[in-house]
């Protein structure tokens, strides 16, 4: 690492490959065992993708997206010793409110996890008169204690922040109509109690650079450098034949996050692979959990392939930020009006 | 008026008509020399409509959408001795920020102004990127002073309750897409400050009634009386050539806004004349604003008619009352589950 | 009359008024007095249009769409000595099926009503897992028993002939789908029995004329005539705001109405009086019932104007035959390939 | 076998590969050497797949979906001894009607072949302006007899019973429109006599499981067995990046087959394989023909996979109803309401 | 006048009312017997809108758009002594290739017809292939010369300038596709010989105001004056209920005309009388030609209103001047950025 | 050869593979180590594809579309000895106008580079508000000069012909809409300045063969033979899963290139392998160039593959000529009508 700090845990487990030799200039390389999750991994449940990882007591937790046989995906949890082999649980994740009632939603997707203040915190998507976020936050895994939706209708993508700014908690999402929603920017919103949300700013829109010009979506929780917190997200663009998904990269203001500080105008990884560009949706990578290791700053990060398995990229904060200010697209009147 | 209450002030100089003879059986009826607004009732205002008034200090106050001859809507003041002959500011409306910083969106539609606490918020239609809901408060109507966006785009028709309830300023809306959404469910959400919006709940949708089988959206700010809030809001359908917009009336629970006792299955006035049917969108009828004299029960309705005039409606508390609930298109099941 | 021969009956009291001087060439003329059913012609019926009439005991009786103030379309029986003033039901009609046992569908709209063999049937569209026809008889108006849905959905504008040819009865109907249907053509099919149909039989299309180039639709009961079947039905243009239906003419083979003998290239009457441009759809006419005076010659045409109001036209055989047989659009080949 | 009766002939060549070992809780598996037909297999055919099979003189023979060099789709047979190696004819299937008059519609796609009262029927997609149901009969597999269109456009997949009820033909079909119809539901027709069809009923429709939740058609001719028919079908749904079509599991009421007794939830199989995954539509598993051998219960699914190729899946009657009951998603009121 | 000059000819019939009292501030005003055409003027001929208009041998001569009782719209030719009553020839325009060899498109459409260099041309849309513009000129409104398709499909609103610049002529376009057009710039393009075309550029597009947010379109040819050419064309915005065309105004630079000098935010008339509300097209106004007085500077426009009538409109040189110049909406900065 | 004769130069050097044995009856076979170019092939050039190849001083040259890391298409050169290896600038192609002034346009693709009487010509699509064609030209391949946009947007796919006929130069173009485009035909417009453009002719559209049923567009350079001008152009097709671009051949009047002579009936290859199947556009197989060797009418054709490689496919003029002509598609009435 050069003078670049993460301020995270030590993770000394955290999955890692070197960079190859043969690689394309982009900062994110594939793990060469990929796909690390194969279809049908757990009775019932036919793919596994879109899924968010953290360190836990030495070992890993995920929560995953599992689409069953039925079509329909919920949330299961997942463990690991490695972040590599998966135990993937046969039961899907139970809610329950307040007054331990519980809760199922008609479908449950796209979900992230994200520890704040020693609780962990899932994000996802599901049915409340149309596609919304929901909230829930465990620090056992084992109980599961669903809050209230954070917003109105019609929203995706939601990643919380992994600390309180400014004594509020901190999310982004991305507000979307119910369909494959052909547009779409990452705003952002804060709240003092996990039930009253506001102060909405608007963080970062399209580009018209192709690989995000139709839609983005917040991807990892943000890792906290003293350059700003680094923000892996996916960008969409549209071919005669379907959205393509590529992984973007940014850097954000500690204090503000909603003021962008650089922006790659270069995608840091593109479906390339047969296991991105063949599956239930083909040409998807959307990362989900860059989880990071505080003393080498490696970053082992799991994106989704083709809405049909989990794939695994590797890059460390020395490498990206240096990339991402390199092929910054954003100039100083930019943050100011071109981008909002 | 028979053993209904209403919650509401005294307007003795409220503007009214008696019901004519030859009225449909439909509770409302139209004042007899509508349009009280025609076109072009200002230097560079083209038209007028879709507006709301408060009573004020004696005399009414309304907050109005102009449609400029830059064919941009912007938010006007305007004011009335009868509520019927209206004087139209020329400057809109100058909303400042908390530090008096003076704030001009793109473009300003649909207002509805409500007295809350001795305060008159006013809510609005904006560009956040996108179709949005601007907030501001006055207590002068001289001096505007904005607040936080409630909520993430895209939403319209933002309407709220005169009054707090369990502590909470209470709003609700219609969450939508940034063009000319075909679908639309009205949602309530809550707010401690004013900052914050949380605890959103469904309450009501579209229904199988074509006069409101398309979209529905708030309208006027409820009326509290001991039956329940009377809501006036907007159905709307869908015909090979265009919307048509109707007024249909529902009651909600007093304490639980959210759930709806009574609904009328049919609509209470739709485009019949020809400043309805005729204009720059025809077959609109919009309710924005009813206001009520507390002695009485009778309310007049501004409503909008086809994006072009000023209409106004007549009805008692008693007779609309008593017509939703003889014309109720809820069970005891469709509270919890039909409707939801 | 002219050597043409109708196959129709006395109708001595049929509605008439002699085509004024001042008339475009076209062969239809409208009574001076429409619309002759207005707005709100009953109880919780906003409007009726699109509706058939016979003459019934030396009077006349009508199944009349009605558009209830819950927006949703029923059936309603109508009365009338002279066809011009009608008393409508305030109950809508009321089917059964073979066993008495009630039959409401959700919705019933533009309903034909035509007599052979002495019984009176009526098709309809209404909801079977999408628009499609319903189908019914009666012989005193009083009782009326649903028959077998004819076709599968989606299906709109079935219109029965006369009488049987080759032992069978006759239907025309057009194939759609279940929304605003922007294309159309008219098939015919045949039924020994009126509960299996087929020999179905593309009967004419939509044409490079541009007032019948987006679809058409079976309109009127067809008039045997030495000529041939003479049929009035509608076509649809489509203008950057909306549809606009006119009423065509076309006179169809007597032993094989499949084949079309002569049309109009022009059609015989188009929206122009304010009736039929504005209302609840602006710009329709849409032609549903052609009483024939057996004696005369003379046609009182029923169509709807607007989705809002009935209107009334006339014509004679002799006239309308002769126009439509000089401005006939069909060439030997058209009939067997151009239209096919 | 269990107690599961199949009232089916013997076919003791029938092609067979027992279930391997680490395959999927699924009931159907895939014969390891799929795809059984690869492209360009005859001159100028470049495709063929959604083709039908059935037993004849101890051999095979089938109708197949040819799609030319041409790119329009065609009918041809093709004859096998073993069901798995097949030679298709060169010329396309030639059609007579009665009075031996050739018919060839301009294209012709997705047919089934199906043995009734020792008749072989085929069914097909063809242009009766618009895509529409074409039908044939055959008792050699030279001479080929056009019979009727049963039913007016738009319609596709029609699929008969293997034997009358109730002294009539039953036919399934799927009213659709005239492209990529994005809804769906089945139906079921009768007829006396293969030219009049009535006593319409719907079967069944989509569903909220998402594998199944754009539309649904018919697949294989059903197998009788005294469960009930045990019906394969298609589902579709629908991705940012095209549909998925997958392979579901019914079974009908033997005396009133519009009467679903068992759903299954879950699909049968899914697209996992590069043949389904990757070609012409990618991610296409759509079920033409399922042979049953009446002895064993062992059943041979024909399918086509990414209208590219042809796959072959395996599955016994006692497997596949075991399943299709444990995992049904009918309840007692849904047979009524719920799908109807 | 005051000192704005018009290089214009005397035309003392020119049709004129002074400007109303108590008129909008905008600088068009009606002509109080509008629509000067009404409904079916000349056989078979349904309703004539979008025409041009010139000053000819001391009368005035008219291309008109003629919708026919086909519904097709064909070009026909008018004559006129005062330039209000209007004398329309019953058969179309005959147009001859250089060879003498008649040309009749299957449709002709918005016509303009401008003097230039002692010929007129005529410029109108036709079928080549899709909506493409076709051109014609003729010395003595007897013979009709067709020329060549200046462009490729698909475009209309082709208008020509009255003189050559740089030994070029000149033309406006509007590049849109082949249905209703929801987008539209007009661009410019030479020609030395009236065969080969180039040098295209972009004139000016669709801006933020929303009467002009949609698309616009050229409208008359421009007027020469010392400020520059002034263009009067049509703006277009989008409403749930269809489009509003209004007219709009610009001056452009008189050497280099794709140069933007002002050009007014607001529209200058819109839809607000029953003739340019209802009809075939509800809510158009569209101008297509400027006669100019070059004496007074006064200035009669032609108008379509509604699809189906003609309209008068009346203003200065100098009015109109002033109004665009006050009410200009370019910057320096848009000439050549925000505008290009 | 037979007694075709190529008008064209010798290419010792061309690439080449004698065609296969079990190789499908179409006259076009693939280069066996397809592709010729991978991903990645330059810094920060993620994809190349849709680029065309001319002989240059005993190598060969090419432009290229290379699809940068940023997701935008750009245009580069590159060299090859023997048209399989390629080098490829890692610097986009920098045009100059006439005065040296340079010109970036915001993105450019799908170049074809044309030799045309000593100097080499590149046509492209380009952004001119909307996707519109660029145009440039180079003696040495180190100074380009850009020419007038030769067309109003919106355009694609312009092939100019390799020599002048009658004077002018030649241009096929395929008008569009700016998106992705449902509809297309080839036009060919004329010029004798390469400034201005006329004499635009439908040359031909898209077919009923489903192949081409979509659109179709101008591919490679035509090659001159006694036959006539023989053409490779793409033809596409609609899936519900996509667009499916396949490459057809038409032979061309030697003097008035407008008249088709012979178009094949069926596609000459179409996406079969993993490199045409996969890939960010999967489906696509798109030629820019065949390269012709006058000596022994072999012909090598460079297509774009998935718009994600570059391949290579061999025949010869004897060949593909003969197969064009045995499957000729066009009777003589079809080319004066059924093409026009």
């Amino acid at each position: 690492m050069s003078d670049l700090i993460v301020m995270g845990e030590s993770i000394p487990n955290l999955p890692w490959q070197d960079k190859p030799k043969n690689c394309p200039a982009l900062p994110l390389w594939r793990y060469s065992a990929n796909p690390i999750i194969q279809r049908n991994p757990a009775p019932d449940i036919a793919r596994v993708f879109n899924s968010a990882v953290v360190p836990y007591e030495g070992a890993f937790v995920g929560v995953f997206r599992g689409e069953c046989v039925d079509g329909v995906p919920r949330l299961y949890l997942g463990e690991s010793a490695d972040g590599i082999q998966w135990n993937i649980d046969s039961e899907q994740i139970l809610f329950k409110d307040g007054h331990g009632k519980p809760f199922l939603s008609l479908y449950a997707y796209d979900p992230r996890l994200v520890k704040v203040d020693g609780e962990f915190y899932i994000m996802w998507c599901q049915d409340f008169y149309g596609a919304s976020i929901g909230l829930a936050k465990t620090t056992d895994f084992k109980t599961f204690i669903r809050l209230e939706n954070p917003f109105i209708p019609y929203n995706r993508n939601a990643v919380m922040f992994p600390r309180k700014i400014g004594g509020n908690y901190i999310m982004m999402s991305r507000p979307s109509d119910s369909g494959h929603t052909p547009f779409g920017d990452i705003f952002i919103s804060e709240s003092p109690d996990m039930v009253y949300w506001g102060r909405h700013r608007h963080m970062m829109g399209k580009t018209a650079f192709w690989w995000e010009s139709v839609k983005i979506g917040g991807g990892c929780a943000p890792i906290e450098t003293n350059e700003g917190w680094l923000l892996f997200y996916h960008g969409v663009t549209g071919t005669c034949n379907g959205f393509v998904y590529s992984i973007g990269g940014a850097i954000l203001d500690i204090a503000q996050p909603s003021i962008v500080k650089y922006r790659s105008k270069n995608f840091l990884l593109t479906p390339e692979e047969w296991y991105e560009e063949r599956g239930f949706v083909p040409n998807v990578t959307f990362p989900c959990a860059a989880v990071c290791d505080g003393d080498t700053g490696r970053i082992a990060i799991y994106y989704g392939a083709a809405d049909t398995y989990v794939g695994l990229a590797f890059t460390t904060v020395d490498e990206v930020v240096s990339y991402i200010k390199a092929n910054n697209s954003l100039t100083a009147e930019d943050r100011e009006i071109g981008i909002r």
